[in-house]
């Protein structure tokens, strides 16, 4: 639901969240093209994120995967996207409804894509590899 | 179609349409509410548009229409949308494909966009109200 009926910002960051679906569905069809790589920061506290009990340990608060080299299996909903990644060699399958994303990124293009995601109910201390930060409304940035 | 499969400006372009389709979808139930006002710019040369003969020959190559006091009849589709405007006390129909659009703005709140429209085959010396500009790719701006 909107804040108000025309709260652009609302707005803006919805129709971005489209981008990483859209760019999901591609490399779930054709693969990664040439030098692109995915790199994607989500809540794991937000509703609908699935994850195996040792991940969720470890990663209370926010995880980064990152697609390159060794995932599998990449499924893209029109609300949620699941793939398979190899975490210390063991393949486990991530399912993350797009809502939940906070930061998507290309380097090899320089694109980036930040996102506002309500903290969770179980906000802890712990965040994966990728810098917790409060970040402003969506915002198209140029990585450095 | 994408250029390339992970052209990044062309998906944030196709995702920022959408808030123009999202925000016509909100006056088109609600009415504009508070100061809201709109100002749409669009190619008059772009397949789908519909515009009156007059208004064709006026307007060879785009125009911009206001929806603030004199707008009737706001109806909004996946891919376009029409409307009836006052044009010198003539009431006038048109009807715009999203993809016609080269700037929507919302000045109350100083908010804008802008897209790349392929020009026109009929492609002439006339513009609109809105300067006519080479834009750059999609942009979330900050108006003056």
């Amino acid at each position: 639901m909107l804040a108000s009926p025309l709260d652009y910002s609302q707005l803006v960051e919805r129709a971005l969240r489209r981008v990483v679906h859209d760019a999901l569905e591609v490399v779930a069809l054709q693969g990664l093209p040439g030098r692109h790589h995915l790199y994607i920061t989500f809540r794991t506290d937000h509703p609908g994120v699935v994850l195996d009990d040792g991940l969720r340990a470890r990663y209370p608060a926010e995880m980064t995967v990152v697609l390159q080299h060794e995932f599998w299996g990449l499924e893209v909903a029109p609300d949620r996207f699941e793939v398979t990644l190899s975490f210390g060699g063991q393949p486990q399958r991530v399912e993350v409804p797009f809502a939940a994303i906070r930061v998507f990124a290309d380097p090899s293009v320089e694109f980036g894509l930040q996102f506002t995601v309500p903290d969770g109910p179980g906000e802890g201390a712990g965040a994966g590899a990728g810098e917790k930060q409060a970040g402003p409304p969506a915002s198209v940035a140029q990585l450095p």
